[in-house]
């Protein structure tokens, strides 16, 4: 495989790993415990602080790494070389296919502490392997789409557009583009997000286009020209006034949009807001721009605006750019030949916090008789026969292949109706305590 | 090109571009404009809250990303069908290649607020193309990279193991670990970035090794039989105290290290000091890991820890995930046909904040009697005759091609000596103004 230039040269996701990974399969082959059956589950201890609900994004993407997570003869070169594993350990890595099952909350769901977001079953050394590129990719895109669907909360049914790229990592930003979907954005200015994953984009014109012209009007009249009346002119370079003033002559009272990107957002579209309708633009859009995060945007609820532009605040979670969600071994086999011997529920049992609940896990959202649901509950073993509401966990991998692949817009509209299904507290955007409790049967 | 099932299947970081530069693009094409020779410079307005320096990370990147920047047949077809731009533009991108100038801080390097840490000259619509991949790389980079310095700082000359994989993107996971590699780690625990850019890569093992065996014992028994007794050893799964005994039982006073990952690290780091010194295992090293940020590795100071891993709080930029850094243009020639007519200093005007100074900018780091730095100097047109200081900004591509690409090393080294260089105030943890003022000539 050549080198593509692209930041990173591995053909393959299998080393998008923690070097522990691979020497903890080292020394399990090298016992013979590697093949114990074993169940591994992703889940967060607490949300972030003040928040209502999580949102589960990133599991297309996990479908996508598993099936891309084998090792190559340049991966097993590099392993060699650098001496990270034994020949042993690289002989197995070189057949290595996840072969196990893998059940989770669907993309879009939201999820509360200690749900069972994904449960991944298999030999321990299957599992274990891919720890990190699926905590990497919940914990970012999950954090992105719990921003995402604040914001959109906030927006009501206005249009959101996603605009972070410059202010995260590249493929990040992709990413986030994607989870910004899911969680309730309807286009992005990212264009290898369109690319990749199909979503719309959107974009305006930058200051930059302004200055290189002699004048704001011969900007704007070369905006026009090219991309027609239906355009969205920026109007704040210089004196927004006479921005807009000169918009309406260049364009018409045709004029698509304008955009703010500084100042005070409120007046100002209250200001343009009525100028427009003066010039006899009353269908001329205003998109406000300009470090906005849900609290901006629900304070502009009552302004005349048709469109929200965010970007660094929704690329960094919002003030939580993670969602500290784990991977832990819960449950495994003594049987070491991989057979089905009783699984033993297991879990780490030191004080000083960071224990967890062992045992293989089901969830149910138990719904009030209003159908609004009003607890998260969980349990292993078989759900008590009571117990009504809905089965959390659906099919993903089964037996290695994937099962639970699904469009995009799937997760996007899932994640309209598992929210709409929570207690009206969940859209506060205030802080407070997690919208549903969590209780352990 | 194949799909290669990488997180993102183009083959040229062109599409790591927000829409509207684009279109900007046609527009200026259309309108003849978009050849004048413009400069655009790379600044931060401020630093984040109460910081005191911040560290230039991902220049390299930028270089790789820049040589890469071409539209082939897969992404103008996307364009095209997208009809996201026409077809004179299409034409004029398939021919494109950065044939522009760029100086810049070198990598490593300290800036402060207004600092031009990239400058970018050439014309209107080759420099303007490479806005976003810019900035993502840049924004990214250096917030990880200020972290990783402020860790280093808290840390004295205790090695630091960068494990933040699991909790950013999976490909900002490989460029966080270059970035604190850049501000000071010594090892990653990331194998994509041992692969990719040759980081000394570092691991231990988790507590699911120890779940998955019949007994602590067992599982230390795997590990050492497998990695030899110079292995680190994760002691907190169950009773630490035990866990010490058992380690120095199986692997003799030899023992590499053990791992603590909860509790009270200082209190048990103290104890088990002491424990592994009464059991004769005086040179078996303690590191601890556990939500570090620099302020929870400083209050360790005085604990006999050997070695710490960093992952959430290094990886999220301790607080700080994004630098704010822009991208202006600051001048432009009058001239359409690209001549090197004298260039005009431009900058947005507008009331409401986001202004920024216009003009081709130097930057003079002035330097007291004692050769300690005391002010930022920035300015346009010839620097002042006698101004002494170092000269900030370093060739960096020329007529398009690389010419300071440099090892990771280098930059690495730079960090160290350019914050040496500061005063002595600049390694206070503690929040306070940027330890150097910036003085505009």
């Amino acid at each position: 495989m050549d080198d593509l230039k692209l930041p990173v040269t591995v053909p393959s996701t299998a080393l998008f790993t923690d070097q522990y990974e691979l020497t903890m399969v080292q020394a399990a082959l090298r016992a013979g415990t590697a093949h114990r059956r074993s169940v591994f589950e992703v889940f967060t201890r607490r949300l972030p602080e003040g928040r209502r609900y999580g949102v589960v994004a990133g599991t297309g993407r996990v479908l996508d790494a598993i099936e891309s997570f084998t090792f190559d003869e340049r991966v097993l070169g590099f392993l060699r070389e650098r001496k990270i594993v034994d020949e042993p350990t690289l002989e197995w890595l070189s057949g290595y296919r996840f072969g196990g099952d893998i059940w989770g909350y669907p993309e879009g769901e939201v999820y509360f502490p200690g749900s069972p977001i994904l449960r991944v079953e298999g030999s321990f050394a299957e599992c274990v392997l891919l720890e990190t590129v699926i905590l990497s990719i919940m914990n970012h895109d999950s954090a992105i789409a719990a921003a995402a669907s604040r914001m959109a909360v906030a927006a009501g049914g206005r249009p959101l557009i996603e605009m972070g790229a410059r202010r995260t990592h590249e493929l990040s930003a992709v990413a986030a583009a994607r989870a910004a979907y899911v969680g309730g954005f309807h286009t992005t200015s990212d264009l290898a997000a369109g690319f990749r994953y199909g979503i719309p984009t959107a974009g305006t014109a930058a200051h930059a286009f302004t200055l290189l012209h002699d004048s704001e009007r011969a900007a704007f009249q070369a905006q026009v020209e090219s991309m027609g009346a239906g355009t969205t002119l920026l109007v704040d370079t210089y004196d927004v006034t006479k921005a807009v003033q000169t918009a309406v002559e260049v364009a018409g009272p045709g004029l698509g949009a304008v955009r703010l990107d500084s100042g005070d957002l409120l007046l100002m579209a209250h200001r343009v807001r009525q100028q427009l309708d003066e010039l006899g633009a009353r269908d001329t859009k205003i998109v406000v721009t300009s470090d906005l995060d849900e609290y901006a945007i629900a304070s502009l609820a009552a302004a005349p605006v048709d469109a929200y532009g965010v970007g660094t605040q929704l690329v960094t979670g919002s003030g939580h750019p993670t969602c500290s969600m784990v991977y832990k071994l819960v449950a495994r086999s003594g049987s070491d030949d991989g057979s089905d011997a009783p699984l033993v529920p297991v879990a780490k049992k030191s004080m000083g916090g960071k224990s967890s609940v062992g045992g293989r896990k089901w969830a149910v959202r138990r719904l009030d008789e209003d159908g609004v649901a009003e607890a998260e509950v969980i349990g292993s073993g078989d759900p008590p026969s009571g117990l009504s509401g809905r089965q959390m966990l659906v099919p993903l991998v089964r037996d290695g292949a994937v099962v639970g692949r699904e469009p995009l817009e799937a997760a996007r509209d899932r994640h309209v109706e598992a929210r709409g299904g929570l207690p009206l507290s969940a859209t506060q955007l205030s802080r407070g305590e997690p919208v549903l409790p969590t209780e352990y049967i």
